[in-house]
């Protein structure tokens, strides 16, 4: 346990000292070498440090003594904040779909899939190699494993159009997770005080992320098919934006697929404004009736910056996201990812890569998207049987969540809170708008654990709803 | 390999029009079927998907025929130019602690011990118990694993002067790695285009988040033993500077530990200004002579804001750092560790959890410190030898560098291409400057891998220096 003797020995002097009254005096060197069968010097020593640490002091020729203790006070921090001044922006609280609910809840507000539907055994397996590898010592290039960049720009470059070239390995920068993705690439390709285009609603991260690098939002409203072309590119020839941040594949919170005519054209219009879309695809891994295309498959004029998580379909420990970029962008985005958190773990890329690289990593997703079906489906049944006044717009091909419209003038604030009393937690939609809500919205997971409880769920929300619309 | 067998025959086809001609037909449906032996239905969801891609178009009633390809061009992205704007600093280049250098080379220049200085056997066991725990599979707290948070506190109280109160566990913040929780601190504590007090010279790493997060940085000469509190006075009352970024304890680059003296006076100054000590205990781990004892010790009015790192001590992989503060201050720094990078990776904090609280943790760092002491010496001996020009102020009681000041004129650029060509890798001293060098140095590290070498590498610096003041 002790570095050395002497620390051995202060350790047991402050529990002497702690029961001792201020002005005690130490026993005598000699004594101390006697108790502690430590020599002259380590004694010494020890004291030192005691007198370093300001618990006792020396009076040569007298000994050592207890100080006085100061007696314990509560303490005011109110000139730090003076010196921090008020935050740039609203300090952000932690978000419903980040709350580890207890045990016995039913839990629809998480943003991440049941551990069950996790690949779990893959990534035991990948890390327990990558703890034997080189990886688990050494330290990777600031951009990525060589190897895990190839594969994020296979997997791209895998749906890229003909005549479309394919990016790179050196085009792709890995990051500890999406958020820190977003957060570069919004610094990078924005900047604090510019304006970012972003459908609302949307995600509450990016929301954040953006919020926090001070970026000026300009919310596009955006339905089950994607934004309307002609408002994209309205809003970008009005506020000179030249970034435009969306999930054209299942969208967070509303599971919207843009439609081919709407990527096609929302394409046309960033290529023509000169700017940059900002394609989260959060959800590449969770199609369910449909296979999401990346519109930056249809890209190689760097007018795509392209986001692909692990996060959520490997393991929440494996924080990995990849981030592909081509031209000035990408250097400045890598640039940026350097300054921020100079490289990311060997260990959690070798593990990433490990798992994707497995033919049994293809089954796994297979089984995924067979298990998310009556999942999804078992969700939407229970809602419209039991909470006829919710509306779904669209049950969606693919995500994790069903987005929920309630009655107009619900009170969602208090409908989630009565909603946790009675055991089941909910999201508030509030969370996914970056403006004011335009309108009363859960989002609700069917991913999480215990599907045979969504009827419960459901007739818990109804019970809710009803005492909502009560006094 | 293939999710299904469209997929299947998706590949094969895309391989069969790389070579077709423009125009040409493709096989009919019918052919297809045979040759993959799949249903129709697959076959018509492969073509579907090809034609989606833009490699085939599907002309009804004729067939379908390989689209006329593009001739692949080198991309202008110059428009990116137009949208991205000037950067808002210095564009970071990849810094010379970070390079990776090829095997035959002496390298001195790097910021991290070589691997047989680490724990590696502590460290392969904690990531395989990790890699079967629950942290390999599930996500935790947003602030930290609580146990590790308790750790990083414990550590810091076991130093804690008699009459301050120890940290919580709940005051630390667990970032991937310290440059994460600089980059966050100077945002929380400081904010874009607010002044810093900072060291000069001092960790590049330091100076480029800070540069990034576009603080203003107001630099503080400081030697062997700190700098001089009046100068911080002074640079206090005439900036408005709220903070102070330090190293006090064995400094990179310099090994600069402060007195006690210019240690207590500082911290009044800060405590003065109503300011923060933003204190950097990177060599924590690495005394040799000395032990160091935080200036965070001896506060507890919130005003030292306190990073420590496992990342050189621990492994490269294990990239966590932990942030103690009190008050306002944790609340923001931990708002945006949240909204940058949303948790810190499981495995990693239960790795690192396991390593340093192992009792062959303690062993270790015993090593460790015997191993540091003669290579530190023998790279000072060879440099008092064979450069006799080259003057180290100092021989640091810990960390890992020797700080080296050359003569007036050299040209430090050449003189490390030099020194390159001969296959020694140096770092220039210029890194580690907040603004213009004060002269010319080399910061050499002699923790990294041969120091049987360094004798040759001395020699091959002396002649490098001369070659440097000739014509």
């Amino acid at each position: 346990m002790y570095e050395d003797s002497s620390a051995r020995i202060v350790a047991g002097l402050r529990e002497w000292i702690a029961t001792a009254p201020p002005g005690a005096k130490l026993p005598s060197t000699r004594a101390l070498v006697a108790q502690y069968a430590a020599s002259p010097v380590t004694v010494q020593k020890a004291l030192r440090t005691l007198v370093t640490q300001g618990t006792v002091e020396s009076r040569p020729g007298v000994g050592t003594f207890v100080r006085a203790t100061r007696v314990a006070r509560p303490h005011d921090y109110g000139w730090q904040t003076a010196a921090l001044g008020t935050p740039v922006h609203r300090a952000p609280h932690l978000p419903a779909p980040l709350r580890s609910p207890p045990n016995d809840v039913i839990a629809l507000h998480s943003g991440y899939p049941d551990r069950e539907l996790l690949p779990e055994r893959l990534v035991r397996a990948a890390l327990t190699r990558a703890a034997r590898s080189d990886a688990a010592i050494s330290r990777p290039p600031a951009a990525g494993l060589p190897e895990l960049q190839a594969w994020f720009a296979s997997e791209l470059g895998a749906a890229t159009t003909m005549g479309t070239a394919s990016p790179a390995p050196s085009d792709v920068i890995i990051f500890p997770g999406s958020q820190s993705g977003l957060s570069s690439v919004f610094r990078s390709v924005v900047g604090a005080g510019r304006p970012l285009l972003i459908e609302s609603p949307t995600y509450w991260g990016a929301i954040l992320a953006a919020n926090q690098v001070g970026v000026r939002l300009v919310p596009i409203p955006s339905g089950i098919h994607g934004p309307d072309p002609d408002d994209v590119a309205r809003a970008f020839h009005r506020t000179g934006a030249r970034a435009f941040y969306a999930q054209p594949n299942f969208a967070n919170p509303t599971g919207a697929r843009w439609s081919s005519t709407v990527a096609g054209r929302v394409m046309d219009t960033v290529r023509q404004s000169g700017a940059f879309l900002i394609e989260d695809d959060w959800a590449h891994d969770f199609g369910i009736t449909a296979d999401p295309v990346p519109l930056a498959a249809r890209d190689d004029g760097g007018h795509v910056v392209y986001l692909r998580s692990l996060t959520k379909s490997v393991s929440p420990a494996v924080r990995i996201a990849g981030v592909i970029a081509r031209g000035p962008a990408r250097e400045r985005i890598h640039a940026d990812a350097q300054a921020e958190s100079m490289y990311v773990s060997g260990v959690l890329q070798a593990a990433a890569l490990d798992v994707v690289t497995q033919p049994a990593w293809r089954t796994s997703l297979r089984t995924l998207r067979r298990e998310l079906a009556p999942r999804r489906d078992l969700l939407a049944r229970a809602l419209r049987e039991h909470v006829p006044t919710a509306y779904v717009a669209a049950v969606p091909q693919g995500g994790l969540n069903l987005w929920v419209r309630l009655p107009d003038g619900t009170d969602v604030a208090r409908l989630v809170r009565d909603c946790e009393t009675a055991g089941v937690i909910v999201a508030s939609g509030d969370e996914w708008f970056p403006a004011e809500p335009t309108g009363p919205h859960l989002r609700l997971n069917y991913s999480g654990p215990n599907p045979g409880a969504f009827p419960t769920a459901a007739r818990t929300i109804a019970e809710a709803l009803e005492r909502n619309s009560g006094p």
